[in-house]
């Protein structure tokens, strides 16, 4: 039989390589050769599959928004009840556990190399309004307007975003519980409003 | 009469030269020597006043909280109503101009150096904690109990963080308005609810 060589899963092999070398390294000193020896693949294989580090950081980027997407999407139809689906889709994005600190590492490298890089960045501005427009999707599936529903998803999307940032830098000082308390009372209260 | 030899204001303008190198070429491309030659000084000078890298990031990092706590303490002196005095200490953290968004860029920049990096992260620590001790104390001067304004000062610090961070990201999809109508939003919520 002939060898199948699975492109997809080698590309996500690199791309997970990428993230903990990220992860135990910090974005200063992420290089191709270091992910080459983290994945296990030589220079030559990985130059086959990414051109250069920002091809590689695009892929991942998108890799991390789909897995995220996958699991929040999943949890929120597991949701009892719509603020519990609206819930789902923001806590998903938290730095709660190792996982998601890797893929939330990989998030900020990418924003901070999107800076000046308009192409990467309009990768970015479509995984956020994806995003956004999934949370405002729920908070009208909860009761609120169009227009606040989107307002108010700006503004959860940027909160998880600045909780995310905040705990990554200082684990100390937003440790899980306080995550999911800030986003709950923000929830609560925007929620609650709905009646307004 | 001796040359005077003013210290702070060297060391001023060598971490206003790291921050202009931070915007034009990105935090992965920034060396001591680069920032030497941007501020006109030797790299002796430089390593007379900065050990390594990491301290010229701490210092610079103090001078930005030091400088924006400033401008935010007087805007929020000349407020005409505590809800102004709030707003006064979360819009002026925001990339709202040019100054803004390159001390914005130096800070964010220091927090993902200050992971792992347990004594940058203390000092971030303390920047937060008096940043969000100053907008709890303006939300109970506005009118809300202690546990509360303490809690909205803590989501309304990471919102800024996050509207911060997607900003400097992708200003296209946050531009000025999108900016002070997320934080206004969020605000107008959290101030409308103190009656409840």
């Amino acid at each position: 039989m002939p060898k199948v060589v699975d492109h997809d899963a080698r590309r996500e092999g690199i791309a997970d390589a990428l993230m903990a070398l990220l992860e135990r390294d910090g974005a200063d000193h992420v290089a191709l050769r270091g992910v080459a020896a983290e994945s296990g693949w030589s220079t030559g294989v990985l130059a086959h599959y990414f051109a250069d580090k920002d091809a590689l950081l695009t892929y991942a980027f998108e890799l991390v928004a789909t897995r995220a997407a996958g699991r929040a999407d999943r949890r929120a139809a597991a949701a009892t009840d719509p603020a519990g689906a609206v819930r789902a889709l923001l806590v998903e994005c938290l730095p709660l556990d190792a996982r998601r600190r890797r893929e939330a590492r990989l998030w900020f490298a990418y924003l901070e190399r999107a800076r000046g890089a308009p192409a990467m960045a309009a990768v970015a501005r479509r995984r956020y309004d994806d995003w956004t427009g999934a949370v405002g999707g729920a908070l009208e599936g909860a009761g609120l307007g169009v227009a606040e529903a989107g307002e108010a998803a700006r503004e959860l999307v940027a909160l998880v975003d600045g909780l995310t940032v905040q705990a990554l830098a200082d684990p100390r000082r937003l440790p899980r519980p306080a995550l999911e308390r800030a986003l709950d009372t923000a929830l609560a209260r925007i929620l609650g409003s709905r009646h307004d």
